[in-house]
């Protein structure tokens, strides 16, 4: 099977970016590999956003001819692109959106590399330091915006969702956006989009022209979640970590759709930090919901809360079926909540300072099979230590599910091997394999394959 | 069963109105009863927009004690406004495109009244005078815009549609948008708001932040097709003929969905116009186009055509079956045609001053039994006039299913006869009868039963 | 002696306007003559801004091949100008400003004459009609902002001044800038241009984008006050009347700088209004300025005013002499006190309904030596009706001074005889002369002729 | 003699700044002093704009108790300012261009300080580590802004001119933004202000919304320099080598009118630019100008250039005396060369990458006593080194004359000895001298005492 390609010169048009020449030399500086590789593979993930993949690997072995490379021309630079997936293109114009995005995911990759990770203001061994890059980088995109209040949901959720699902994200996503607020995902399809279509109307409704639609991405989900085109506000964090960070720091308020690991894996973020006893007074709204035939499947999520991390964590969410209208109340009314605290601690909109995050849920995890097999996963610790444990297996299936690095470690290795206490290997090996059971795990149209064997 | 309802006082904003002394004052002038009445009836439809009602008469009596006033204030005048519905607010607050539609009502029927009716210099008896007059309620109305090129795409279709036809016109709204192309409807449901919905999703991927979606309507159908709040243009023109002569003047193409008698006499009206000879070299992309399902209902209205018009007319459109972005490649081109004629002419582009309209398509006309029950449908005439004579008839069932003067006649006097040479009146009734079968005629949840009798 | 001229074609850019067939076929009609000749006259005006001719007459001749026409193009009119004086270019493009300018002039001429003259709704014979046909040619230049604070000061004062009464001029201007006030002038050189100039800066430090500079002119005088590319806002009233009432109905208070008959008209006028017993409670900052050279000048009107007008005149206005900084502080606080008036009123903020203005100051006066030999001028009338008459004799002056029509008219009949009560005719002819030693009748250049003679 | 002070609280607004926790402590620590006592010079000297101190020393002396501290609030931070000239406000509300200077100066040093200074990336011991640096701060500024088309003109002169000069400057000014130039200055009084007010009524008679009024300045200049409030991008440099960098790499082209030794440094600066071999072929256009009673004063300047650097210098300017019109239309002639030059190379239109700066021209130069006496002043060496020599020797009695360090060294240790070859000492001894006789040193108002000695 061939796919149809493109070749293209194009320049920024409305955000521009102006590269000086040792940023536009190394860039270009194929041998040096890593910078290359990266803006490469992110572009590719971004040119290639409505098609129906979600393997990194394959994206990559598809469009092998892929290529992208960066010209010095008098009103700034160029991109030349050869080989580029057709679908984003209309007649032979790029879509404007995607457009975009490519400048996006170029001024990420040259800020985190040019100015933090070479950067020694930026400790990023230290906590502090991990935030403080967190907090440029989002700057740098023109993320934190102070004029505006809160306003900001974070929609977390599947990409491989039912269509009764989907359309459900929608109308949350409408609710919300009469309401006026803004939509932040994970940019990728299925729940990641549903909310910003909707909100896209409910904002045209309301004559709300400034309405955001915020994705934040990370080099290795990108190919699997390329970012949809409503997306007027993408970032490329460097690693999941931060990404997770910087969607706690600047959203308001998160609704969890139905998902599967990754889904998973996010409320045990969320979970984990809320659990840390310095936010015990912090205002978080946390809801998670869905149609009426997902009422089961949020039963199964919220036991398997309970019976890892027990009733403190059960009680920072609510739980609310099929009512989008009532999502959107709760929402509005959490964040009126959470602009309230943060005026009377003067604390900023624009960015969490104040939400303590525990190292474990800052340093990078790679799921090797060795760290995978070495996981903690029993009660005989802090309930937010165990959340961070339990995410990092979440985490680790998620890359062996859809991410370059994790297919090709598992097509090397054999399936991780994940253990622990029974007490808590049973329930979430029955959550797995309902996900399984659900299409929750890939998009359909392959039978799945676990990457994964729970020894109990 | 109650109606929930709102009290509410709002002021204009972006968009606002000023009113004289003289204005406000007439308008006020309950006892003068027309104007005020036109005001009253236009505003509670807006208002009612979303709600699955298509009968003016239904609507006025469930919100019986609906009122509105104009108060002047220091930043111009406000709307007082008593029993609303409750659906055009969200949590309290109006749902901002609604507000504006209000004041775009009052800007149309002020500007009618107070400018045209009265007015020698529109001589509302002559062609030119009728085109005159068209033009300059557009004008005022801010929809002339001459610098734009060529790109609206008149979208005409029915208001009840199935499920399947509606996710249709969404796509084909969709595949306009990313060409950049903008919408103009009657701007009620069904296919007046899918290609809307998808054309703001493409405008929104395209960051084409000027997106139009312009509504045309008049009093005695805005009842039944309450505007959508995407619109963002909305206009009332004084009567129904007029409305029809705004979309051919300031379209520059026409999309038709599949529809029932409405979109009947939409057909027969832009067919029985371009059948003119003085029309004849003029470009006008016209196209009709619907899912797989609906290939046999397009068969049907091409054999009801050629029957009728015959091939002339068959030979102004095409018929695209399930191909979205064909029939928005195939208006594409059709408006670069239609940009190089104009140029070639030195026409303008934001109005169709070259197009003959006879004047039998221009004289109101008024759906009386009497007026139908004469109606010359034979083919003993020139095939324009044969058009208008049937549009006519199809004009006068769209009152008699869903305007309020056109109910209470029915209730008054029994159904409309109609009658003709057979074979034109078998293949009407034949039409009619699909129409009504296949739920086009009203929205679903009521048993239809026909305001009209043919008489073969 | 040769006056350079260009010739060129021009669209409307930025604010465009739209023009139906009729309307661009009567305009073009010139054998009809009025209206195509008010237009060349006000276009060439326009086009000769900057330079130093302020006789109607003479710029007529000078640029007698001077011609234009409109042309239907795809993109809306344009306009055929041949023969333009060369000042309005800037290395053969047309100054923007200017361009602005041509086509506000297009606008309100096709105003008045299509929707105001010749419409039955408008009695311009009666009070209300006069002031509805000020608001309706307002509304259509858009002149009439809902939300705007009130902010708008008139300023008044002779085109033919000194160059430290220019500066200081400026320098008042500037100080309003800087607290946020606009400009309303009549949009000609000298105490018309330094206020906005000072302005423009005020503004500009104040990072104020949308400031204003109203001008307001009528067909008569705009060839001797070419209105200078600073005035944004360019309204044409079709009289002298209608212009000193849309003065006094938009803006929010008056400074007058020192200035000839012209001036000595304003003041009458706005006195014989604030006069009359309706306006007593009604607030109207009115202030006299200049610099301290300037203050003989203002001693002696004041005096002028106490012998014609009396004491209760005298009390509504204040003189400022070399402050610019208090001229702003008190117009702030002037203007401050109109709004709370207008707010506890419920007046609209964009147009002074309340006032009342005497019919005798809204008829047109048509200065032939007849009506000025027959002026009422005697202490026996109420004081209204006094100024009413003094105002006239003013606006005749200037009128043989440096209108096209009254030039010709004292060419043909000799000077103007101005009679009435000695009381009155021994100060005016001393403020005359003094006007005329001063040189504020004429721009400097040539000696002035006095196209009066009082007869006592 | 006492100094009104006031007290104000100040949010960002329009342009925002957002800081990180660390930024704001870094800034506060008082303690560490450099970062502070930086950021409030620069702050005080913005807000004194306007009053005429050109004397850093005196300026901190007269504002002892000035203060200025970072609030973090819920919106972002605040100012808290204590003590602030009154000459900043109006009616007690801070004029909203020296806020957004004040804004700009907290920019431009928490960048340079936290992403330059510290930052090994940027080798500041390397030609093009400094370039990369100057870039770095002016894209941080938003000052390279690549959609433009060249169209910056860089006005040099002296801060200190006559009434007739300072007008001239003004006409220059008004005949640049007729042509839709835009301006760059130090953003000081005299030659800095006039071209910014008289573009800026140009730019408003155009109707060019977006003019820039570039100033570019660096913390010792900026008491002396106070930027006036048109400026609406202010860019504060580390120091003056990358101030002057700054100008030549923007500017597409450079006016310089009649001035002191600072202008005299900034000849000297592109000259020795310009006759470096390498940029023999770039087009750089450069105009010395001034009223005709500044004949004299430029004949002399030519002279010296043409003993010291010689005829290949002269070359590279052109003297336009008392035409602004001319001096525009050259300057518009030069930049399309530029453009088309650029354009040819693919050279970037925002920064002139190519302009080959040699390190003397980089290096800081500090002015002590020793560098002073030490200066290499003799015409055995490259012409571009004899230059950069005199530029120093300038550059170090402008320090003397106006900046805080270089007139506490005066009062220490008295004048700077200035020695060298004869031939170039009596001229600049001559040079030297008209300027003090022509009040080109200081602000008029007090006698000038001369820093420095020429030992011949």
């Amino acid at each position: 099977m061939t796919h149809e390609v493109v070749d293209i010169l194009i320049s920024p048009e409305g955000r521009l970016e102006v590269l000086s020449k040792a940023e536009v030399t190394k860039l270009l500086d194929t041998s040096k590999g890593g910078l290359y590789d990266i803006f490469r593979k992110c572009a590719l993930a971004v040119l290639n956003s409505g098609s129906s993949i979600d393997d990194g690997k394959e994206l990559l072995e598809r469009y092998r001819s892929f290529d992208i490379s960066i010209l010095q021309r008098e009103r700034g630079i160029k991109l030349d692109i050869r080989g580029a997936p057709a679908i984003a293109f209309v007649d032979g114009k790029m879509i404007r959106g995607i457009h975009e995005h490519l400048f996006s995911v170029l001024r990420d990759i040259v800020y985190v590399h040019f100015e933090v990770t070479d950067n020694p203001r930026f400790d990023l061994n230290r906590p502090d330091g991990i935030t403080d890059a967190v907090f440029h980088i989002l700057r740098n995109a023109n993320v934190l915006q102070p004029q505006r209040s809160p306003n900001l949901v974070v929609c977390w959720g599947g990409h491989s969702i039912s269509r009764i699902e989907y359309n459900y994200t929608k109308e949350v996503g409408y609710a919300l956006g009469l309401r006026e607020l803004d939509i932040c995902t994970g940019c990728g399809p299925g729940a990641m989009k549903g909310p910003m279509k909707g909100a896209a109307i409910g904002h045209s409704k309301q004559r709300m022209s400034g309405g955001r639609y915020l994705g934040i991405s990370e080099p290795g989900i990108i190919a699997a979640e390329s970012p949809n085109p409503i997306v007027n506000d993408l970032v490329i964090m460097p690693d999941i970590e931060k990404r997770l960070e910087a969607f706690v720091r600047t959203g308001h308020g998160i609704i969890v759709f139905p998902g599967g690991a990754g889904t998973a894996e996010e409320i045990l973020y969320i979970l984990g930090i809320l659990l840390h006893p310095e936010n015990a007074e912090t205002p978080f709204p946390l809801i998670f919901t869905g149609p009426s035939t997902s009422r089961a499947y949020f039963d199964q999520i919220d036991q398997f809360i309970g019976l890892t991390l027990g009733p403190a964590a059960q009680r920072r969410y609510k739980i609310i079926i099929d009512d989008p209208a009532q999502v959107a109340r709760e929402m509005s009314a959490g964040i009126a909540e959470v602009r309230s605290f943060r005026k009377a601690h003067s604390d900023a909109y624009y960015f969490n300072w104040r939400l303590k995050i525990d190292p474990e849920f800052q340093k990078p995890f790679r799921p090797t099979h060795e760290n995978m097999r070495n996981l903690k996963l029993h009660r005989n610790q802090d309930g937010h230590v165990l959340a961070a444990n339990l995410r990092r297996a979440f985490s680790g299936i998620v890359a062996g599910n859809v991410k370059e690095e994790g297919i090709r470690a598992i097509e090397q290795f054999g399936k991780y091997e994940i253990q622990g206490e029974s007490a808590i290997m049973g329930p979430m090996d029955a959550l797995l394999a309902s996900f399984v059971e659900q299409s929750r795990m890939k998009l359909p149209g392959k039978a799945y394959t676990p990457c994964y064997t729970i020894v109990q």
